[in-house]
């Protein structure tokens, strides 16, 4: 499938069957979503992958009863990673391992340590929230390419969430996907023709 | 193309041929940027597209030296809405348009309404951000799908090339996406396995 055709026909869909997505397909779209584009490809991200119930109920009950969370086959929690020192270490190990010259890896690893460092702690989060939506683009557009209905949602109550699934301070839930085989067909898109969104 | 190769092989294109991209080309970009998600399908997003050498130039000044965007055919200015009153009209325009029953129009303009209003002016541009961001994405897989090469920045002064632009207020640019037919081939990826990024 092409995709023009992927981000033309995909749907939010919050209706599943009650048939699991099998774990290598959950697998594929894991793969295709930490292939996310990010600024200085920091990478800022953390996912948090639900398939039981029992944690579903928890995460329901911090999402102002958005029901596909207790039906969907697995939900995808996407964390924004505020621990910036782990961030730029994982990174220079990451472009070691790929051959990257020392050169480069320490330019990279003095800028984003400099850049990082000159935030507030809200800017940092703000930065790392923004690329976590990159990874909910891909999310989306990788769960119907595979052939999966998926839901994005951004409004949960982060603190009750990462409570009920007890992650650490430095990661901040910012967007769930639920994903599982659809049931319904989805609403038709409304968007805006490009006209009305040139300037 | 399987969109698992698209966000696979894609690689960020920073030296461009000197043709330009026909201008279907970049209408078919637009139309696959058009379709992203967003929160509550608000579309908070405005487009500036830049192809003349003069403009080019001017946002060059606020990038702090990123030469991609001299060298590229087109620049695209993504930029966050913040001015809700008139989005949260434009939706509903469009919903109307679209067959959406009375009863819904009314109730998503009210929930938006509210949602919008009660945030402050920061957590209102910070929310436009975000929704750009997935639409980033779209745009930099969308251009590798049109054959085109992509590069995306979000390091540059906002302030100064809103100004150099001469977008209102209300348009906060947030990501530039330069694009082209690609004269590299692109560094290779590094990326973190999936047992790097799962909680």
């Amino acid at each position: 499938m092409e995709f023009k055709d992927i981000v033309r026909n995909r749907r939010a869909i919050r209706q599943y069957e009650p048939r699991p997505v099998p774990e290598d397909v959950i697998q594929e779209l894991l793969e295709i979503i930490r292939f996310s584009v990010s600024a200085m490809n920091l990478q800022p991200w953390k996912i948090k992958v639900v398939s039981d119930q029992e944690t579903k109920e928890k995460a329901f009950a911090a999402t102002f009863g958005l029901e596909q969370i207790r039906v969907c086959s697995h939900a995808l929690i996407l964390c924004a990673d505020v621990d910036y020192p782990s961030i730029i270490a994982r990174l220079e190990r990451a472009m070691a391992a790929a051959g990257v010259p020392a050169d480069r890896r320490e330019s990279t690893v003095a800028f984003a340590t400099q850049l990082t460092g000159d935030m507030t702690p809200d800017q940092r989060l703000a930065w790392s929230r923004e690329q976590v939506h990159i990874a909910l683009g891909n999310a989306v557009n990788g769960a119907y390419s595979l052939g999966l209905g998926a839901c994005p949602m951004t409004a949960f109550d982060p603190t009750v969430l990462g409570r009920a699934l007890g992650l650490p301070e430095t990661l901040m839930p910012t967007a769930i996907v639920t994903v599982g085989y659809a049931a319904e067909e989805g609403a038709p898109k409304v968007r805006h023709p490009v006209s009305d969104i040139l300037i």
